[in-house]
């Protein structure tokens, strides 16, 4: 058997990608962009830097998606009254009301790994990625790279 | 208790680049590079079209990734005899010695996330995700789509 998160979960991510490029098609939403659309979901009026360091992309890619997201009007963006350097991110009406569809989509693709499987087995593996989500959150990169 | 498999394997997959960018810094390799590398390592002598089927990345990229490759000598691209379409990559000694780096870099993030948990929840883990990539790799996406 292959141990190597790594290598797993660089093909779990992307057939993610392809499965999501094909799903979201109808709704002209493309995979890069949905991390944004689904965090904005729950934090309405967060800056681009926030979106950014959250969902670890760098700060030009995200702003390219979100200038695209701005564009097909799935997004606007506010200047905050309290500090005019900082803009604010919304969801339009439009997106808001695909909240259904897009989180079916997320969902589907869990369903669809998970069937099938011994559940027990389902639960300890998202306990053990939850973990190591947990660790690699204040990851410090350098420290590992001295360990190795 | 999170339990969306996308979700999860998106942030590890991330700050995955993020550690093998600062990891394979000293080297000049990227972590986009590095899937092409490591499988040329097993598989010397593929053609870019069997590398971007196998990775599940989209022919453009690829290409524009083997050319970056070439350029700093980590492949050398050679047509094959028996057939004068087919173009097959191969390393350079310089990259076939650069093997137990890329190796132990590989390892050190699998051995950094798993340490410290309990090994036989990792070991599920890794039977599961192994059981979810087994599942991906004839994946019809538009099913998927059409079930949920």
């Amino acid at each position: 058997m292959n141990k190597s998160v790594g290598r797993m979960v660089s093909i779990l991510y992307r057939k993610n990608q392809v499965y999501l490029n094909t799903a979201l098609k109808p709704y002209a939403i493309t995979a890069s962009e949905i991390p944004i659309i689904t965090y904005l979901l729950n934090h309405e009026g967060a800056s681009q830097e926030e979106i950014s360091s959250y969902l670890v992309i760098d700060k030009g890619a995200t702003a390219r998606a979100v200038q695209t997201l701005i564009g097909k009007a799935f997004l606007r963006k506010e200047t905050d009254p309290d500090d005019r350097r900082l803009n604010r991110l919304y969801l339009t009406e439009k997106t808001r009301q695909l909240r259904p569809c897009i989180q079916g989509i997320l969902l589907g693709w869990t369903d669809y790994l998970a069937e099938g499987l011994d559940p027990q087995d389902v639960d300890t593996m998202y306990r053990v990625l939850n973990q190591m989500i947990q660790k690699v959150e204040n990851v410090d990169f350098e420290e590992i790279r001295r360990n190795i």
